[in-house]
């Protein structure tokens, strides 16, 4: 029954792994010229990476935001991590309450929503939950998604994410993707995407052009793909009759509609007037924004994100929260590297209530830019495998992680701001919302 | 680091163990003659015990209801196990389900309201889950606190529970404990079980005698033990007027104030003339309950209960999910033996946001009727120590199974009828709600 690299309970008990130092490295890799509501991708996109390094020989990973603050954040809490057990994920969330606790500046993310003191603690959680779940998979010898109840899922669905852009980024040459600045350039980019990848659904960043020239974009998709479960995500910059125009514009062609406006009153006022389910990660980003949206009717789909939801046990929670109230679930993605791709694999793998492919950034990255060993993830059909090796089943590459991090250091990006350098190319720019 | 009873990792990949049979027995054990809203405590409490086995050589426990039915449900159940693996917790719904969906008739539950598909589903789910987290326990050498998220507490605090009872039970010589039928024996009670567990908060289970000297027990108890917290639980059998009157008779005593009345609308009702905290097992049973009861604002304490809230794994989503709300948690009970008591030991290590004191009918049972090996519980102050073993940390005596299998057979108990064994005594014995 067993074989040389398998062992079979039961086990003699085990003696958890303590902490004894966290590592957190800030890496760069390129990024495409990818336009949205509030401007441009730079050209380096910045993560950290987390390495959790314990007494018993075994290493957790983590992956999180790269941006100057959060950056010592986790570091001030990696420093407070030391000595403490890799099972007790409790004390990630006391330890968290307290960094943040001697600090005053608050936060912002633009694209996900308001910060709040509940948000910053679950931000950084987040970033340390995978990398303990990542160490006590481990030292047990199972994946991470028998930690979160099982293996709901041999494979994990995930969506083409469309982006307009720029053939390349100011003063470059064309990049391998080139233009996408009208409906033509949004198919081609979704041909090669379709063909490189086996996407089934595909979802389009908005908020870049008049609506009227995105909707024209969206349905030349679905002229182009006849059936293709299509998205739009506008980031909020709509008001509502723009939301509800384009919506009827659209009509049978959508399977959601992404937070076309801002906030969840305005969301409810579209969902009243609009027969297509709307899906948000900026109106709910938190179990506390729950209560009002369901009262409300803001959406019918929340997309999960274990970075900002306090980590995969909370997005599990969140899954089945949302079960509760009727509310389906999807998955929000920013620019990654491998180690969030498996953390967000894991949770496809194991999370119930998932009703659509998850968003990733992945095809945007050059395979020669990650951090982690290759040949885990290869998608087909849209789907990547879910690993059945230990812990996330990623393999960190040191030189990799060293050659990423001398990128950071020499492209001098302490914090994503997409409004700046969209200004350095157009200096009137503003980030408005609402724009249209 | 480790000594030969341990390992540390990093470990081999583990193969999960595969279920190759569960066996489902029940059980009784003399239990007193305990008065409540609906009657009596029959002669003997019967409950199940469920055993898992594995390929792995390993064995889940866990323990439920006893009742005839959900003894049926448990063995169907139980067959259609066979072949899943431990590991796979998200199976138990799927098959509990099926399981559901073949069955006409429905479950009623007086003392812990009302149940519907969702809850009878949850109720199966928990039996199976506590079992599978044994297991897994077992086969990876951890505590099945460490599968919770990790050791919040090294020990868990438990409340006092007491009884109006008889002095035995109808044509049987007087118990050890002896009668409580008003204030002086209530008192005595409650005085030996301090003396016997060190209980440091006590409550008195009341919808038996008229509202007036059931205060008045409670005031005397106040009177007894100075500054000790206290509970009384009519199991919502009387109206709202008379839950505003005990409640202001007993104004500065309660610590809460649980099921005084029926139904989440007349629960908001006595929350709002009243200034003491509400607390249920009846009107919230299942997450789906909450939406209304924080909108009507109806409790400000729930009471988990693995067994009926679907497991452990769903009663930490509660703990969370109510943290969200407001809300503070307590733990309830039922007559049960160590596995159960195991099980909530293990939650209490592991779960957020508890409140207060858990209830146990622990002291109601006779140590020599158990079917764990004894030894791993003993009381101190009230609290129990967390385990450490692997597993729920109890082992099964096969042959005290075997004993407290026949005292069922002999016992003839195939449902708990407590209206029914009063009615032996008082034939024209009525539970009523409301009473009062
Ligand atoms: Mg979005
Ligand atoms: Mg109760």
């Amino acid at each position: 029954m067993t074989d040389e690299h398998q062992t079979e309970g039961p086990a003699r008990p085990v003696r958890w792994a303590t902490i004894t130092g966290v590592e957190v490295t800030p890496v760069a890799f390129a990024d495409p010229p990818l336009l949205n509501s509030v401007g441009v991708h730079q050209p380096w996109a910045i993560r950290s990476v987390i390495r959790v390094r314990t007494d018993a020989g075994v290493v957790g990973l983590g992956e999180s935001y790269g941006d100057q603050a959060f950056l010592g954040r986790l570091r001030q809490m990696g420093e407070r991590l030391v000595g403490e057990r890799i099972v007790d994920l409790h004390r990630l969330e006391e330890i968290a309450r307290d960094v943040l606790a001697e600090l005053t500046v608050s936060d912002t993310h633009g694209l996900t929503g308001t910060l709040s003191p509940v948000k910053s603690v679950a931000r950084l959680v987040a970033a340390f939950e995978v990398a303990l779940l990542d160490a006590q998979g481990h030292q047990l010898g199972v994946p991470v998604w028998a930690l979160l109840g099982g293996q709901r899922r041999s494979r994990v669905e995930f969506s083409g994410y469309l982006f307009y852009k720029w053939a390349g980024h100011p003063g470059q040459p064309d990049d391998e993707w080139g233009p996408a600045l009208d409906p033509a350039g949004v198919v081609a980019q979704a041909r090669r995407m379709v063909e490189g990848y086996g996407f089934t659904s595909l979802k389009l960043k908005g908020g870049v052009f008049p609506p009227e020239q995105e909707a024209e974009a969206v349905l030349a998709l679905a002229e182009a793909f006849p059936g293709m479960p299509l998205r739009i995500d506008p980031n909020a910059v709509w008001t509502v009759d723009t939301s509800v125009r384009v919506a009827e514009r659209l009509r049978g062609v959508l399977e959601y509609y992404e937070d076309p406006t801002d906030g969840r009153a305005q969301m409810a006022e579209v969902a009243r007037r609009v027969d297509v389910p709307l899906a948000t990660n900026m109106c709910v980003v938190g179990v506390e924004d729950l209560p009002e949206a369901v009262r409300l009717g803001s959406v019918q789909v929340v997309l999960a994100d274990h970075h900002y939801w306090g980590g995969l046990r909370a997005s599990m929670e969140l899954a089945r929260t949302a079960e509760v109230f009727g509310l389906s679930l999807s998955m929000h993605s920013n620019s990654h590297l491998g180690i969030s791709l498996a953390a967000m694999v894991h949770f496809g793998a194991a999370a119930p209530n998932i009703g659509y492919a998850f968003d990733t950034h992945w095809p945007w990255k050059s395979p020669e830019e990650d951090v982690v060993e290759p040949g885990v993830f290869t998608f087909r059909d849209g789907h990547l495998d879910v690993p059945t090796a230990p812990g996330l089943g990623v393999t960190l590459d040191e030189e990799a992680l060293a050659r990423q991090h001398r990128r950071y250091l020499e492209a001098g990006i302490l914090d994503r701001d997409d409004t700046a350098y969209m200004q350095t190319v157009d200096p009137g720019y503003r980030a408005l919302k609402p724009r249209w």
